[in-house]
């Protein structure tokens, strides 16, 4: 999917949500568990719930591998479902890789062609050569660790370098490498306060913004300081939305969570727009 | 595997190599394909023919998951044909992961007790709550990249932060959060002269070299900057190895190549304990 169809998508839809796939066996419905592919079947009912109020879905790649070959075929199986949708849904790889550049190249081929993913998180730490050889797939993305949701994001991430903080460097430096055809930036909610300041750093690239919710971030000053003229935002919810019941109705449950998000998200368009 | 264990391994066997795994079925010889796993049979192989001389296997995950579940499959059973050395062979999933604590916790599943490697490599930007979930388990191991061998390591690494480098404040810091029981570090062979000074900076931790060989790193040099009086690296040697020949003698050419550096190394350790 190229930036134009995201653009589009995200006005069409009236929302920049993303529902983040964290699925892990142990908290979802019990009465799924007698089907043979309990997690799949969990992923299946979401995304039958929320695929028109969301525009992306984000599978967290360390619960499917914790689950080893049964976890891989859930994932799998649960982007094939998704390919109905190509045209309707970002789909987003979250799995932090980058390595040299053999291996980076291994784990494009990975996210890219066996998963067919638009796009993947990417960890800037190895630099350049770490990051290029996802770059080669055209319409596809990488979405590089900027400003990162967590408390450990305060031990590195704000390292000051003589030229501004080690997260502004990662975004400045990274913009080299990539248009904002091909590269957005992870920055986390948690972070409101900086997202005027990176927003300037990065004008025309698009977030995608983990932490809105279990973890207490604040959409409304992050949709004030981090829009841009195209939106310029994903922002990615998990918990929230996917266990928003443990019950048989989890799906109607998660659909009403999305369903308020995706309200909240029409107010700001609008205002964009206005 | 606990370090004192690592360290008598070492001496016992006089080498401190580890080979890579990075396993690409269209490297491998052509004659292997006409098995059910070629990648399964390649690593059985070169497991057979340089167990003696190498005190570690690193398979790199990025070459299992770009086959998907065949892949993960291949994987699966390397580890499990392993395990019939898991008192003299010390295992290392390359993965670079690292992430929010809750998803480094499944992280730590899937390599500490899916797939019961000793040790994963550990990607430092999200700090020390993405770390700190892998050090639950006793007798495992981080690896955190300190200086890694690729040319993108100038990009951040090397940054000045008022205290020193980035990769400096990344081996300083996460000593507070393991010992070296616990925590190694990758510092990449192709960083020969800096070696001197890291091994200042942390006196008694392992540090895992990558780059020794197709990436041109130097053993002498870094033997002679590296080493501390238990030994203190592992270095890993996958492409000069693994692919020492592309015929059917790949695994007696593997074994040769492992035989040379194993002898280099016997030097270095017998001048270590004069």
């Amino acid at each position: 999917m190229n930036k134009t169809d995201l653009v589009n998508l995200i006005h069409k839809k009236q929302s920049f949500l993303c529902v983040g796939l964290d699925t892990d066996i142990n908290l979802i419905p019990k009465h799924l568990l007698k089907h043979a592919d309990p997690v799949f079947e969990f992923n299946k009912a979401i995304i039958d719930a929320t695929h028109d109020l969301a525009i992306g879905y984000k599978p967290n790649l360390a619960f499917y591998e914790s689950m080893g070959l049964k976890g891989w075929e859930s994932l799998e199986k649960t982007m094939k479902y998704l390919e109905q949708f190509k045209d309707s849904i970002f789909t987003i790889a979250d799995a932090k890789r980058g390595d040299i550049g053999n291996t980076s190249k291994m784990y494009a081929k990975t996210f890219f062609e066996q998963l067919n993913f638009d796009s993947v998180t990417v960890a800037p730490y190895m630099g350049e050569d770490s990051v290029t050889p996802f770059l080669e797939y055209k319409n596809k993305w990488v979405i590089l660790l900027g400003l990162t949701s967590n408390k450990g994001s305060s031990d590195f991430q704000f390292l000051e370098t003589g030229e501004g903080k080690l997260y502004e460097q990662v975004i400045k430096k990274a913009q080299q490498w990539a248009s904002p055809e091909q590269l957005m930036f992870v920055i986390g909610a948690t972070h409101p306060e900086e997202f005027k300041n990176i927003r300037a750093l990065a004008p025309d690239y698009f977030f995608l913004v983990p932490g809105v919710g279990a973890q207490g971030g604040d959409m409304e000053k992050i949709c004030q300081n981090g829009m841009n003229s195209e939106c310029g935002l994903i922002i990615n919810s998990a918990r929230q939305i996917i266990y928003a019941s443990k019950g048989e109705d989890f799906a109607e449950a998660a659909r009403a969570n999305a369903l308020a998000v995706q309200s909240e998200m029409t107010k700001y368009l609008t205002a964009l727009s206005a």
